[in-house]
């Protein structure tokens, strides 16, 4: 660890959620952890507090298995009291027309190289889901305020989307000394790693992201980050859930 | 319900905790709930959406116990994804050197009278915890901005920090026109109610608030209470709950 750690930024991508559980692709839909996905959540949390890592403002996007993780974290950490903010901006990549579908079927229809382009592909998005439909958001109040809800997303509208967010809102608590802990999800992480990282449109493909386990990156008072790549605090629990992520389509 | 119903104010006190069960005095220790407040708060949180109420913004304390109970409670109305704030203004009152100690065996040893003052009086409070204590909050961090950590309370010294606070922070939100829900406890909540209702000091004593059963005020433009003494979202249930509240010391 470089003496000039000042900041700490603690990405944690939700446990398994039920969706996760019955392998369909999920996006905005509010979907809650199984069991399985709350002790992983536990576990995260008490990875964080055996690192000595003490959290002092938590992120989380607006989607309950986010914030239930973080929840059941911050609890096991002892840091359940810090002051909580949560944001849209922080939520999964909007699946559009995939959302509500299974996995394994959907490959099995369309073919491994559509199957892979919806899931990986940087700039291309998936067929629109259509307002009003069962999996949709358009009349969900906790996006009322949005100029428009988003019918589907690539990761680089992630990136639009979130990166601006975190640059204005997460990035000076980091330069200021703070430890940030982000509750999120695999493509909303994906898409910040992407630029922490600076890793480049066409290599993010191969990058997942475990569910459950902290990513930590250390900041100097100017926000450059000293750790590239981040470190796990389960590094080889790591290794194996990423592989898991990549792997999924299967039945 | 009047026409004029502009904001609502639902308070919740935290469910069942390890020192209820125990019949500890609690005050500012940091205890969990028990699997019975868990299931208090999540039924609570269902009268919420059962009533149509939406809370639009949450207020905790800064304690794990009022902290899980939100959170229980908000995941089972669907509003989990609400702003959150938190503030030690909330907070249970300080419930000095008798923090740990057994209601009954306190009741014995120093009789009724002396009891029944800790508990009600309005303006005295108990003797002073001692600093780094087992019991004391004076090394907590999340109390490290606090000019002094309380040693003690009466429920005045409540009124005195966390009336000037609604004021200035909730009552705004009530006036706008939010559902605004605190999640706080026994004695922060009284503080509150003889406010909202104007209690007298001598009359507080008699009130006591339920575990887990909303309690909802609803207040006009100007902030003016329309239905005094407020309205438990489960009348029968309140009743029976503020009548064990209010014999506890038994054994």
């Amino acid at each position: 660890m470089s003496d000039n750690n000042h900041g700490t930024l603690i990405l944690l991508r939700h446990g398994q959620s039920e969706w996760n559980a019955s392998n369909q692709f999920t996006g905005w839909v509010d979907v809650d952890l199984t069991d399985q996905g709350r002790e992983e959540a536990v576990r995260g949390g008490t990875m964080i507090a055996d690192a000595g890592l003490k959290p002092t403002v938590l992120y989380t996007s607006l989607l309950r298995r986010a914030i239930t993780t973080a929840n059941l974290a911050l609890d096991a950490a002892d840091r359940h009291w810090i002051p909580v903010v949560r944001d849209w901006r922080l939520n999964e990549r909007h699946y559009g027309a995939l959302q509500g579908l299974n996995k394994a079927e959907t490959k099995e229809k369309y073919g491994e190289d559509q199957f892979m382009a919806w899931r990986r592909s940087y700039d291309t998005p998936p067929p629109e889901l259509e307002d009003g439909t069962e999996y949709s958001q358009s009349d969900d109040p906790r996006y009322a305020d949005l100029a428009e809800v988003p019918r589907t997303e690539c990761l680089l509208d992630v990136v639009k989307r979130f990166v601006p967010y975190y640059e204005t809102s997460i990035l000076p608590r980091l330069e200021a000394g703070e430890t940030v802990i982000v509750a999120a999800h695999g493509n909303s992480l994906r898409a910040l790693v992407k630029h922490l990282d600076k890793i480049s449109d066409e290599d993010i493909a191969g990058l997942n992201i475990p569910t459950g386990i902290p990513l930590v990156y250390r900041f100097d008072e100017k926000g450059t980050v000293l750790n590239p790549g981040g470190e796990y605090l389960d590094p080889e629990a790591a290794e194996a859930g990423a592989a898991a992520v990549a792997a999924q389509g299967g039945k």
